[in-house]
């Protein structure tokens, strides 16, 4: 019953059934979101002690520091300790800020753009062209970020296992005006892919033409399974030392997936020298980061575990929710041959492909009955998907009624510009 | 009894005098410390409560928000508004913001550098030379902001009224290169001094050759009274828009000596314009400020007057403090004419200036004597005292007698060094 077997009079057929079914969801007045990847308030109450922590009367670090006071530009040690672990990046190269790894990534971008890294011949600012490679679909904040830069995007294919590296090796080998690339290595936003070992050592080891070259390694949920599978990520550290390029990467990674989205605490990771790099710039923009939350935050955890055992339960929050997801695509789609959609083992996000040409025409048709969904395109450098078919699904907020309700009314939009499409 | 005044013999016994003492303050082995302007673990126990806030289950703004979730540039409303009052700024005029007003600050440059205001002909770092007025002796920090991004400072006079304006004035006016200046209008650092309304006025009516010249407004210490004679600072905002520019101030300010230094709120005030402009770059680099801290200092405060009933208690834990440096000084210096002081009635800082080309010296000597001061001439642009005579004193940390006797050994510092130098 591939909708591209179908004769025009099924074709019509399927357009009238889906037309009602619109008109069905028309009068129901839904108003249903599926744009951002939020904690559901569920979620959230999972770290509620975090509002009465570290509690009165405690508030000494473990080297007796007073966490209400200044200082301490490179975060509390127990909770570098913590995450260290669970980044496998040592202690002494991962710092603990504040509440956005967002932040730490415009920070090290503008400073790259008024300074450059010591191997820069001048800052980036001063070149007439910077660009990065952005694998795609992507994260709208990265390449928004860049964009607000003057930064140029040249996109490449994000595949299950990583980012085409072959591609990127061949991009970056003699092109200097290539300053870095954009990669979520674990359980990518949106399509779920895992960057494996041996793609993230390719991309530590290969020649690059510009001698400060970056990767912007943004771990955002690098402990954010989905499955008993809980996937480790490829350590990028050690494999852009054992690549000969130490200075390559740069790591991101924040709680904001794990505690409280907007009041968690971030990280920054990278070689000796990049912590240096980094530090020597933030001396002039801070003091030091909110210890205090830090602090609440080493409370709350205890240890590693703490953290493990916590996205545990986020595990069974959210899986039931990627379940429903699956289970309405498969059941409206799947026959129909008008969409492929990802399987995500960790992460936040369902990548959704329809009918080339009719990802817009979906949005529209969605918003047009109460169904909120990320603008087509949005997961593409300046909001071009080249192919107008890809729709980023952000299933973690809704209620489970809520988001079957919505994914049924997605399908039926799916369907419907898909009817349109082969009948035009 | 002036130095002045004393003959060769009379010199040499002062030296010996204070040599004694100066090795009986050897034989001591002091540790104390008048460097940086932090408040005391007493000060921060008054903001005990914040440790346990806002408490387990309250999680709501007044407007429904989640503050644990994603969202809300702008920051709490109710928190905007606690500071509007105290402020004198619009709520829609003002932001609300993470733990550090010197990341606002850094922000702003590193915008105006990149991307220059809507007036500014280019940005800042594509103009041959930016300058900035600096008023002197000033706040090392906002100066070595500024050496971090190339922009060249140009020291006037801190008078106990504000800065000289006259001379800002007349720089400012045939100068395109001059894009600001910094101003601490309300008990500056180090000075104390307050800039008065007609200064204030002058600052913001006065021609400029930059067409993007901004005053940097940092009321670090706006609510900061060390008498019952509490100072209004002045109405900047109004000020600039009845001058004629109103864009030309940017205002800055922190809970950070009101609450907890390393873990308070920051604000950003300014013009409509100057507000959209700061959102529209803030907007790439962060989702939100930290509303859970947010939240935890509206429930803290309850209303404006309570932060000003928080003050007032900070003043009966300061105000001895600034008691002890005046006695010290006066009781050990007074007769000699080898220094004078400030008499701040607000702030944390008092600025001492002792014979022209003894600073460093005395600083040493403190040091070798285990009374850490800040480096000689920190309080001006590169570090340079062209005087050689300025030392802060940051009397909030210690207790009364530390304090006290940091303070007598200071002076012993202070003579022993005008003696050295009457006889050399």
């Amino acid at each position: 019953m591939s909708i591209s077997t179908l004769d025009r009079d099924a074709l019509g057929s399927l357009l009238s059934e889906q037309r009602a079914a619109y008109e069905d969801l028309r009068a129901r007045g839904l108003t249903l979101d599926l744009t951002r990847g939020k904690p559901s308030p569920e979620q959230l109450d999972l770290s509620q002690r975090l509002l009465a922590l570290p509690g009165e009367g405690d508030f000494r670090a473990a080297d007796g520091t007073d966490t209400r006071n200044y200082g301490g530009l490179d975060g509390l040690v127990e909770l570098r300790e913590i995450f260290s672990e669970l980044l496998g990046i040592p202690v002494p190269q991962l710092l603990a800020q504040g509440s956005s790894s967002l932040t730490l990534m415009h920070e090290t971008l503008v400073w790259a753009m008024l300074h450059g890294f010591a191997s820069s011949p001048r800052p980036w600012a001063a070149e007439e062209t910077v660009r990065f490679v952005c694998p795609v679909p992507g994260y709208d904040r990265h390449f928004a970020l860049l964009e607000s830069l003057g930064i140029e995007m040249v996109p490449v294919a994000m595949n299950a296992d990583g980012p085409d590296v072959e591609a990127i090796a061949a991009l970056v080998a003699d092109d200097p005006t290539i300053k870095g690339m954009w990669l979520v290595p674990t359980y990518a936003n949106p399509t779920g892919g895992v960057t494996s070992p041996e793609v993230a050592a390719r991309l530590m080891a290969m020649p690059a033409a510009a001698p400060d070259f970056r990767v912007f390694w943004d771990n955002a949920y690098a402990v954010h399974h989905l499955t008993t599978d809980e996937t480790k990520s490829a350590d990028a550290l050690s494999l852009a030392s054992a690549g000969g390029h130490p200075d390559r990467v740069l790591v991101f990674a924040s709680t904001s997936k794990i505690t409280f989205a907007g009041a968690g605490v971030s990280f920054f990771g990278g070689s000796p020298a990049n912590v240096a790099w980094f530090k020597g710039h933030l001396k002039f923009a801070s003091i030091g980061p909110d210890k205090v939350n830090q602090l609440r935050h080493v409370r709350l955890f205890g240890d590693a575990d703490g953290v493990r055992s916590l996205m545990r339960q986020h595990r069974e929050l959210l899986a039931p929710k990627f379940a429903v997801v699956e289970d309405v695509l498969a059941a409206r789609l799947a026959a129909f041959d008008v969409a492929t959609w990802t399987q995500p083992q960790g992460g936040y996000f369902v990548n959704l492909d329809v009918v080339d040409g009719t990802a817009a025409r979906v949005v529209e048709l969605a918003k047009a009955v109460g169904v909120a969904l990320t603008p087509a395109g949005s997961s593409f450098p300046y909001g071009a998907d080249p192919r107008d078919r890809n729709i980023r699904i952000a299933p973690s907020f809704p209620s489970l009624d809520d988001l079957r309700a919505a994914m049924d009314a997605l399908a039926t939009c799916v369907l419907l510009a898909a009817a349109e499409k082969a009948l035009a």
